[in-house]
């Protein structure tokens, strides 16, 4: 028996899928509870044949579902169900890793504003810790409650760190324009990602405002120290797996004070021990593919005609750095598992 | 018979099909001539299975075909090969529409450094006309060589002409994230554009520098008088045909004095007497599909946050709007005809 | 004024986008009037961005538009809807043209237990005539009510009229495995159609049995005058237009006496004279893009290993030739207008 | 150190790149050489970085690696290559599991007929085990050279198998209309294959015969004890990884004695313990995504309207099942290592 005792909230979408995926080759820990309000009853493969062989589990039903004799909870849930669950996976001393939105704003007036919802658990807003572990790797390994970090903002906070813990750009002057693969909008029925509607096309959406914005600008003020201004446009890609960012910024008098090599330097040194963030050489292109499958951020810096800005390029795979594999990374911390426990599958290329 | 007698050389690429896709419809043009070098006495429908019953010329010889004998020539040969014909066929009163990049930089320097190759033509850059009607509609019409603007940037300047040209925004803060489909590349056998490659993938490239920015820049500058500093990052998308550029500016205080509404009313205004631009509704985001095989440019603006930076969004068919259209369009000033004819086209949706 | 005036009912589907593609170039028939219950009052292009300066129609409610006026109705309805309106506009005089099937199966018995419904207008089932244009010409040319078949039918039939005309095939060896573009499941939110699902994946659907099936039996049988058996497999390829059907027949006696040559020569002789179907040379191998956005069917034949089976492929894009196209082909034999009105546009490659 | 020491021939191409990503995560074997004769010195992952982190090898001259040194060598080199390197291994006592088609067809007059070169190695033709574990599995475990099955013979075999092995089907009615994703024609530039040519579009080649048909065909005869004769149509799909074969069988008077249950029963119980092959419920369809990245071969049966066709549906990975996963298979089994090492990774869904 493994040490482990997962148990899965709302796992009929694709984060509750990758998270399943994850945790069949997970040496450590075994999901033992996966609820659907929707499909209780229902084996797991009937609805995900590929799992086929890897898991026997049957979706219960969220309100007999026993969570609480469970190690560790994820919740793949949409906004607005884990902070029903959390006050009382918290006093049952269960950990609490939530996929979804509710416990990575701080300020709750924000939260409101841009989730459209009341929040019913404001009291653990405090004690959450943000699951980003290039960040807050200490405080994750002895959190009770992760707000483990939405897809863009795992990109794009990922490739700012190094400019401004080093305080090398101008602050006012970051664009993060971004670009998705159609499973970040989820497991759904919908006719604007159909595929004879998304395929063979590109565009953004949400250009005026996106709610992954407050969450990126909360991470990188609490690096900075100051206000962070950030212009972020999400982009809709034909593809099925991946996040890609270009990440643009001004450099201040200490940025331009360093040479191109010195800046690679600086992001080979920030990344050097991290388990899953690949810096490539200076000038090399990632592509989203090769981090598909995969747990890594991999990202390059250009500067381009050696002017004022600086562009960083970071890629994803927005279901398992950007969601799943990330929320087993920080399992894996709270658990004081080895940290890569589970997230060494290599990306699927070609 | 049609008034106007085509010849088109080099045509075995995407531009050079795409320009007999259009012929094949126009009213008032005929192709006569086409002209390979590796393909010469093939029938065209036997490379291009899908104009079969709409052209039955054959491919002639560079070398014999008689190309002083029509009235206007279209070069969609490998840059470098359009600077080898100019001459001749400017003396013998051709009208010359030259598709690849010999033509479009001024300075001779510059065009050198980019291109990596000695210009065997420069006594002719001085009266070929850059090709963009939206901004030089007057000296086409006069022009007996017209160099015909890049795919990017077609998308990029138009979108930021009226910022521009209106002087509201900082002229060294310009970022152009623009991402083309991959026919971009041409009608080639690589490895970086085969499917199992680049399908279901997404990266950057050039993000260092890239031939189309010296283009862009030049064409701002003309406008606005002053130096640009542009940051130009080209992007590969996994779909056939489409640009999308997403353009970012900080406004300056003339700028920053408009409210949206009267920014958009100022694209409005623009663009409302030109056939081939569409702005979209401020607040919209217009999809590379929307303009699939149609001669459109179609845009929208946002200001994100109400902040300093305003975006627009410019999509458009790289082979039409951004090639072999945009000739025709030339094409049809050039000869007088109306600037609409053959261009009708509608986007193919789904 | 054209002098065809055009209404649709049910216009918010693919096909019914695609009429209204079609139409806005046809040079002698007008849409008008289109329904929709769900959109009524907004106008066209604000669903179909495309068709912006092309279409400047409303939606306007089915209980109100005044579909009597018009010279040809088309319903673009789902199936059950068009048996609704056909009694009264054929009383009317209207001449009236079904996309969906309610009159394709004359069988009524056949018809309801396929689809599922009762009929309400059997009466009207003997005298609709089935609208393909290479069987039903003079027929078509004076009907009031026509049929307009399915698209699978369509590149099916097409395939094997030849072959069954001639009789050259043992009629119980029919074996039609064909595949179609997403666009076929119409315009639609489901999750099977959704792009994270059916991207870059591949399946059969309903091996066991589809609707097309009675439909291409009825249509054969009374080319053959004797039974036909037929299996038919039906997939979904991950792309948007197109149909592939590859057909099998197993040749008896008199097939057999052919070479293949001859059996080529069949083909060829077959469709001649047909605008819209293009017999490849022996041993090619027709693509669906090539096809993409125009009325043609493109097909060649096999005979592999010289053996006793022929395989015929054949093409369409199953928007076009396999609905809208084919609708407009009907229109313009019923109205008496030159049957390529309107059709001429060339499919969009790459 | 793992006991399997491995050697890999001709390491640039995708079954290369995927033997390398399975034996990274295979718990018994290393992979200690990979040659190319192109990028010889350079480091695996500067050709494949998503391999970064996992394998540190550089390639190595094909003539001057020691291959001898390896308990197993791989030949994932193109026809004609892993015959000038049998004789040698396999004297030195090295296992050899060739990928490509050297050692597939026992009948060198067939092969030389459709491989159109010389065998160099004819001796070593009648050693040879064809690797199909779920046919050879007891001849594989004792063979010194194992000749690896196509990807599309894979497919076709496992489907038919259990009719034929049952006699259940008219054994000159075969016909295999079969499906790939393009990384089945290779890392290549082509212009075929290239993303703007295939990817929206599909078709058939090679349907006059395609060079898997002796190898299908020698394989089911082996079998049926008597002559077979089947239909293969190949066709191309717009997807990177997936096989789908669609069989289609006439039932002889012993297979029609049976109901469909019973049909599903016999096959359920021929693969009940094979590890890597599945039989949905009866009436189902696998789709090729559900074993993308995985050695799996899923398949269901369908007798469409009760008749005398029995149709199989049969999917797979071409990468893996198909080509480097089949051979990690056979190694096992020629090394003595449990049959599923290293080949438990689930399909990547979506």
């Amino acid at each position: 028996m493994k040490p482990g005792n997962v148990g899965i909230i709302g796992g009929t979408g694709y984060t509750g899928m990758e998270l399943l995926r994850i945790l069949a080759r997970h040496p450590l820990a075994d999901a033992r509870i996966i609820t659907s309000r929707g499909e209780a009853g229902k084996s797991v493969t009937e609805l995900f044949p590929s799992l086929t062989g890897h898991c026997d589990l049957l979706f219960s039903d969220p309100g007999s579902a026993d969570l609480k004799s469970c190690d560790v909870v994820f919740s793949a849930a949409p906004n607005g169900v884990a902070m029903t669950h959390a006050r009382s996976l918290c006093d049952a001393g269960v950990k609490f890793i939530d996929l979804s939105a509710d416990f990575r704003i701080k300020d709750i007036v924000v939260w409101e504003k841009w989730y459209g919802m009341t929040h019913s658990c404001p009291e653990l807003l405090e004690q959450a810790v943000y699951g980003l572990p290039e960040v807050n790797r200490q405080s994750i390994g002895g959190a009770s409650l992760v707000a483990n970090p939405g897809c863009y903002p795992t990109a794009v906070q990922l490739g700012y760190l190094p400019l401004v813990e080093n305080g090398l750009v101008e602050l006012d002057s970051l664009i993060a324009d971004a670009k998705s693969g159609i499973s970040g909008a989820g497991r759904n029925a919908s006719l604007g990602t159909a595929f004879s509607e998304a395929s063979d096309s590109f565009k953004a959406y949400a250009a005026s405002g996106h709610r992954h914005l407050p969450e990126i600008v909360q991470g990188l003020q609490e690096i900075a120290g100051e206000p962070v201004e950030l212009v972020f446009t999400p982009h809709l890609l034909p593809l099925i797996r991946g996040i890609h960012a270009t990440l643009y910024a001004r450099l201040n008098e200490k940025g331009l004070s360093f040479s191109v090599e010195e800046m690679q330097r600086i992001f080979v040194d920030r990344y050097n021990n991290e388990p899953f963030v690949h810096v490539l050489p200076s000038g090399a292109h990632p592509d989203t593919r090769s981090v598909r499958g995969s747990n890594n951020c991999r990202m390059s810096i250009h500067q381009p005609q050696g002017g004022k800005t600086i562009t960083v390029l970071s890629v994803e795979d927005n279901l398992v750095k950007g969601a799943a594999g990330q929320a087993i990374q920080n399992m894996n911390l709270m658990m004081g598992f080895p940290e890569e426990s589970g997230l060494e599958s290599i990306a699927l290329v070609p």
